[in-house]
């Protein structure tokens, strides 16, 4: 069956971003460093249209396995496009570029409707304006049997995580205390989530902790 | 050369103890599954006076490192004594009993001047008043060549943690979400902590995540 699976850096402190995102830093003041451990690796450069090089090893293993089997993505319009900054003023293409690394359908979760924005690499966002479980259904559609990949961001997460609707959740932990920023693990009292530990991979890096969500 | 080691048991989403501490709830409500794993183990039913059974394997084994070669124990006095409840009102031993469980001088973060506290098992209790530098430079003392365990809580780590003065942190990660509580990596913003991973072990109820704090 057709999993929602969630894939994430996070440092020690629990934080996926920095505080004061914005255009110029994306993911927040301080906070490329959660990325060192990724950019560099072969997995990644495909992704992003450069199969000329990168790391392999036990790192793009692990983000390989992670982006493995994903017929549908969904976001977060954070990720998608940013704060209220760019978007509501007017419609932009978000900051993936002409041709975004999902190389799938992905579901934006949002509260402006528009219509399907097709990019290049077989990536077309479509924005959802009535509610995670909706954009979920439509992305197992999309997904043709094959699992839905949620991309973020923390409140997203956070949401799907709290209805029960996530499957697997795979944390990459990096040695790093951010002291500030967005947490993922936040707004979650009382949603009663259970995990079970699936699968530790460790390496100098990053620490790859894989959880199944109990139902 | 005598080390500051420190090791807690933790939430994924980083908290050690639960809301709301009190007399009931020595670690506040809802966090007693935190330690599910470790007090059925033998080296922990040891250190509490009972070396007639336990669980033995990775996780004693875990344990029973995380407690070798300690020679002085530091704390802070929620750990020893409570909240502002009992303490203050007047002088009482602690929620540690009788016969604590450290085995070796311990010295208590405090702004209450206090006689040192003779228990049974080798415990005594120092009441330290002028500062995190001295009861290390204490601890340092007493432990007579060994390392020196800090035993808690989070607010003590994180002063140590901040002035730099900590050598080693071995956190054991429990797959719950408590959702609220004190959360152990907080209060670090500027700290310029860099931690290098040194070890991962993976078992079912818990992982242990060890790291060496890079001076």
């Amino acid at each position: 069956m057709s999993k929602l699976r969630f894939n994430i850096t996070m440092t020690l402190d629990g934080y996926v971003a920095g505080p004061n995102q914005s255009i110029e830093h994306g993911l927040g003041e301080g906070a490329e460093p959660l990325h060192d451990w990724v950019v560099k690796l072969k997995s990644f450069r495909e992704m992003h249209g450069d199969p000329g090089g990168g790391e392999t090893g036990t790192n793009d293993g692990v983000l390989r396995e992670a982006f493995e089997n994903i017929g549908a993505t969904i976001m977060g319009r954070n990720m998608f496009g940013g704060g209220p900054g760019p978007w509501g003023k007017e419609p932009w293409n978000g900051w993936w570029g002409d041709d975004p690394p999902f190389h799938t359908a992905v579901f934006v979760l949002t509260h402006h409707a528009r219509e399907p924005l097709v990019m290049q690499g077989g990536t077309t966002f479509h924005f959802v304006t009535d509610g995670i479980k909706s954009a979920l259904d439509q992305a197992k559609e999309a997904a043709g049997g094959k699992d839905v990949s949620l991309g973020g961001g923390a409140s997203a997460a956070q949401q799907y995580l709290a209805a029960g609707l996530m499957d697997e959740m795979e944390l990459h932990v990096v040695p790093l205390l951010l002291g500030g920023g967005e947490r993922l693990l936040d707004n979650l009292k009382g949603s009663g989530v259970k995990l079970e530990a699936v699968r530790v991979i460790e390496t100098p890096d990053v620490t790859h902790l894989k959880y199944r969500i109990v139902k």
